[in-house]
């Protein structure tokens, strides 16, 4: 049967590939790759560079990415309209170009369990029941567990909740009965919403690359800084990838 | 000045370990491991299998691991007291056993952000001022990462929120304003409170080691299941590590 292997591949840095990312980097025949039409030449060069120093006797094959409906506010609907369109396409890439002993690939930034779509098309792919293949997940380090280490320090506060959660949901106000909170995917700098907590800010970029950034403080004495250095930062390069910890320091009694 | 490396290993197979770790465990000097005292014969194995396979030149320094005040319902403050007691033995060691130009390291299981107390202690050190060195953080695979790849789930539904969070803290309710949570540390089975719930679990023990056991379903189903076989694990092994997620299925309007 055909196999495909979902492979974490770290958040930026090539030597945060496990030994268990590289052995399946090597059993892959055919990587799987959708074509975003972006700017981000740097992450496409990133990741062949991931792939000359790990991968043995690949193909990869480029599908179309469909376009993302960003113009409609149910965000939820779009999202799932985008995957079915996106699973439409890796669907016949697979039927076209993986023989049925081979193994395909998928490259993940980061963790295939945060915020990533590719395991949800390839179960809405197994779910038509035209095609059949094993999936395996290789875990990866992902840029929450990046920013952390690189600010040294751990995401949680003794015994207390985390909550991981996306810009667009922290905008719309502080999470319920949680201090720390990890923010990934913020396009429009939500933190700037919460000026009114007593929390620290550790803030990062680019994490695990050459032009990694990271800034922390007290959340309103950075805030200004971090929204200066992140448009700057956007304009130079075309993109930005940046995720941040805030952490309340309040105590329950 | 002395340098000290936190280094995630992952979540139970060496094969976890990142080229980056890899690099790090070659640059220590001395690794320091607080023995515990417990019958988890098997990890300090696996901790010695990855010394084995991937660092050079090594001593490994062991200290007596503080009893923690496990009596006490004051959960914060009996951690925050063993944690100074800790940082008292780390402390000592350091001075005594790793020299001014030398590389020192801890190793911990998963990742060094995630419930873990290396971090904390370190810091506890330095801001007594009586020793100096920097410290360097490398991320580690998570058992979380690891539960998620294994059952080939994402953490996170479309948009939405996660939280990581405690036994104890689930025991006491389901979080507000999320329907997915990662529960770590938990040696009730607070699973058990939410039967009321309609939610899938996600469960997982002895991650990436040979005795993985992996159970998922609706929670009402396979509640009592795991419960059991948690239990015969636990006494088959004398020890158990398990993590879970739970996922209820509702969808905000």
């Amino acid at each position: 049967m055909r196999e495909i292997a979902v492979i974490g591949i770290g958040a930026g840095d090539p030597e945060q590939v496990t030994m268990q990312a590289v052995s399946a980097l090597q059993r892959v025949d055919v990587f799987f790759v959708l074509d975003k039409g972006e700017v981000k030449q740097e992450l496409v060069d990133l990741r062949s560079e991931i792939l000359r120093r790990y991968a043995e006797d690949y193909r990869v094959v480029v599908g179309q990415d469909p376009e993302r409906d960003r113009t409609t506010t149910a965000y939820v609907e779009a999202v799932d309209d985008w995957r079915r369109r996106r699973a439409d396409v890796i669907a016949a890439l697979i039927a076209s170009e993986l023989g049925e002993d081979q193994v395909g690939g998928f490259l993940v930034w980061g963790d295939p369990s945060l915020y990533d779509s590719t395991l949800a098309i390839l179960d809405d792919i197994l779910a038509r029941g035209e095609l059949a293949f094993e999936v395996e997940v290789i875990p990866g380090i992902s840029s929450v567990s990046t920013l952390a280490a690189r600010h040294r320090v751990g995401l949680n506060q003794v015994g207390r909740p985390i909550q991981i959660t996306t810009g667009r949901r922290l905008a719309a106000g502080w999470p319920e009965g949680v201090d720390d909170v990890v923010v990934m995917l913020d396009a429009q700098t939500a933190f700037t919403e919460h000026l009114d907590q007593d929390a620290d800010i550790y803030w990062g970029a680019y994490l695990g690359t050459p032009d990694e950034i990271l800034i922390s403080g007290p959340l309103r004495e950075v805030a200004a800084e971090i929204e200066k250095v992140r448009a700057e930062a956007r304009d130079r390069k075309g993109w930005i990838m940046d995720t941040y910890l805030l952490r309340r320091k309040r105590w329950e009694a």
